[in-house]
C-alpha cells in the first residue's frame, strides 16, 4: 500500500438544498413523513416549491457534506458525484471546489437538472428532505477514476446511491479497486426509509466485508435488523460488522468492534437551530480521525464536535474552520 | 385618500445574494472597499466568485429585504423588481411572493441574467457587496403600475435605482403618482458611494420634498453633507427633511424632524454574525410603524427590533416572524 493521496473519498448524490423553515401542521398538509428523506418527481418539486416558505440554497448532498467536513479538518480529500452544467450545478462545484475538495466528475449536458433536496426545518430543528434527483441519476461507473479510488485510504459511500439506477455499479466499482489497493470502504446507511428499500443488499454489504466500516444512526440500525431494542440490533451488528458506529443524537454515539462496544457522549451545544447534517458531519471526523491514525474514541470526538457545529446553524457545510474547533477542543488534527 | 390596499410597496433593485465568509486579507488582495457596495461587470464577478469560498445563495436586494421585513410584521406590501426567468429570478420571486409579498413585475425574458450580490462577511460580522446589476438594469417606467402605486400607504425607494439606466425614471413616476394619491414617499440614501455618486441628485429629492421620509445610516449622511461631523450633518438635514431616520449602529438611531432630534436605543443582541440588511430591516420596522400610525418613537423601536433579529445569522431576510418579535418585546403590530 502507498501512501495515500487522499485521506478520504466521498461518491455520493450531488445536491444543492432548498431549506426553509416550516410548522409541523405543513408537514402534516402536504403528507411528509417528518425526519425522513423521501425521493420526489419533478411535478412533486415543483408542488412543494410552490407551496413552502421564502428558502436559502446551500450545497447539500449526504456524502458531500461529510466530505466538505473533511476538508474543513484539513483532510485532502475527493469527490465523485453528477451534476448537470446548470446554476445549481455550477453553485454546487464551486462550493465544493472552494472548500479544497478535488471535484472532477464531468458534469451531463443533457437531460434532468441539477439534483435538488427541498429540506423542512421545523421549530424542534428536525428536517424532514424531499429529494429530485434529477442529473444524480446519471452518476454512471465510468465517472469512477480508478487512480483516485486506489489513491484514498478511505473511500466512503453513502447508501442514498442506492435509489439512483446506475450508481450503485459505480459504488461496486469503487469498494472493489479500494480493496484491490489494500484501502478501506465505509458506507453509511443514510435513512431507515433507504434501509427499509435495500435491507438485504446493504446487510449483504456488510457481512461480506465489502465495507470495512458503517455509519448508521439508531433509526437506521432498528431498521437494518428490523427490531425496535437497541441492545438486540447492536449486538447483531458487532456480529456483522468489521467496524461500525452508531449515532444516537443527544446520546453521543457507540463505537463497535467484534471485541467491544465503547460510548463516546455528544458534545454540548448552546441551541439547536438544524439538524440538517448532523450525521454527515459526525461521519466527517471520525473518518478524518481513522484515516489519520488515532484511535476510535478520538476520531469519535472529531465527530461530535463536528456534528454540534452543524446543528447550531442552518445547512448542512460548516460555517467556521473544523480544524480550529478541534484545536480549541484539545483534539488532534 | 381612500384605504389603503398595501402598507408599503417597495421598488428596487432584485437581487440574490450569495454569501461567504471571507477573512480581511481577502478583501485587500481583491481590492474590495470593506463594509461598501461596489458595482462590477460580468467578468469582475466571475473572478469574484472563483476567487471567494463556498457560499450560500439568498434573496436579497436592499428594497425587496425591507418589503419582506414589513410582511413579517404582517404588514401588506408589495414590491417592484426586474429578474430574469432564469434560476436565481425563480428562487427571488418564489422567495417574496412566499413571504406574502404582492410581486408582478414581468420578468426579463432575454438580456442579462438575475443579478447577484457577491457578500463576504469577514469575522467582525461585517459585510462587503460587489453587485452584478444583469437584469435589474432593465426595470422601466413602463414596469410601474399606477394604481397599485395610488393604493400604498407609502413607496419607498432605494438609491442603488440611480445606478441601473432607465429605473430612475421609473423612481420618479412612482414618486409623483404616490404624491398625487396623497400617499407618502420614502427613500433610503443605501450606501456612501452610491450618495457620492448622486449627492446633488439626492440633495434635490430630499429639498424638494419629493421624498417625505429619508433613511440613512451615519456615512451615508456624511457623504451627503460631505462632511465628517456628525452633529454638523444631523443640523443640515433636519433644515432639509420632512422626517429622517439616521441609523448609527451599536448607538441606535435618531429621528429627525424640523421640529425636534429624538434618540431611540439600539435593541440588545446575544452575538454579531452578519450586518447584511441591518439597514434595511430596520426600515422595514420604521416603514411599518408609521404606515400603521404609530409615533416615531415606536416605530424606531420595532426598527431597532428587525435589526437586531437580522444581525444574528447569515443573510438578509428575517428567520422568525418580526411579528412575534415585536409582541415579545412589547410593541405593538
Amino acid at each position: 500500500m502507498t501512501n495515500a493521496r487522499y485521506d478520504v473519498l466521498g461518491i455520493g448524490n450531488a445536491i444543492v438544498d432548498v431549506i426553509a423553515r416550516a410548522e409541523d401542521d405543513f408537514l402534516v398538509r402536504q403528507g411528509m413523513q417528518k425526519g425522513a428523506m423521501t425521493l420526489i418527481d419533478e411535478a412533486r418539486a415543483r408542488q412543494i416549491y410552490d407551496a413552502m416558505g421564502p428558502a436559502i440554497e446551500a450545497s447539500g448532498g449526504s456524502a458531500a457534506n461529510t466530505i466538505h467536513g473533511v476538508a474543513s479538518f484539513g483532510g485532502r480529500t475527493s469527490f465523485v458525484g453528477k451534476v448537470r452544467d446548470d446554476t445549481l450545478g455550477q453553485a454546487f462545484t464551486h462550493d465544493i471546489r472552494a472548500a479544497g475538495v478535488a471535484f472532477d466528475t464531468p458534469p451531463a449536458f443533457d437531460g434532468p437538472s441539477t439534483a435538488c433536496c427541498y429540506v423542512l426545518v421545523t421549530p424542534d430543528g428536525q428536517r424532514t428532505m424531499n429529494t429530485y434527483l434529477g442529473a444524480a441519476q446519471d452518476l454512471h461507473p465510468k465517472d469512477i477514476d480508478a487512480d483516485k479510488i486506489a489513491g484514498a485510504s478511505i473511500t466512503y459511500l453513502e447508501g442514498y446511491l442506492w435509489d439512483p439506477k446506475n450508481a450503485k455499479e459505480a459504488f461496486l466499482k469503487a469498494a472493489k479497486i479500494a480493496h484491490d489497493a489494500n484501502r478501506t470502504v465505509a458506507l453509511t446507511l443514510s435513512d431507515a426509509f433507504c434501509v427499509g428499500r435495500y435491507r438485504a443488499e446493504f446487510l449483504d454489504l456488510v457481512r461480506s466485508k465489502t465495507v470495512d466500516l458503517l455509519f448508521a444512526n439508531e433509526a437506521e440500525l432498528h431498521s437494518l435488523y428490523e427490531t425496535s431494542d437497541f441492545d438486540t440490533a447492536a449486538a447483531a451488528l458487532r456480529k456483522d460488522a468489521k467496524l461500525a458506529v452508531v449515532t444516537r443524537s443527544e446520546k453521543g454515539c457507540i463505537v463497535v468492534t467484534p471485541e467491544k462496544t465503547t460510548a463516546v457522549p455528544a458534545a454540548p451545544i448552546e441551541r439547536l437551530v438544524d439538524t440538517t447534517g448532523a450525521g454527515d458531519l459526525f461521519a466527517a471526523g471520525f473518518l478524518f480521525g481513522v484515516a489519520r491514525g488515532h484511535d476510535h474514541v478520538t476520531s469519535a470526538r472529531l465527530g461530535a464536535v463536528a456534528a454540534a457545529e452543524i446543528i447550531q446553524h442552518i445547512g448542512a457545510r460548516p460555517e467556521r474552520s473544523l480544524k480550529s474547533l478541534a484545536q480549541e477542543n484539545g483534539l488532534p488534527v
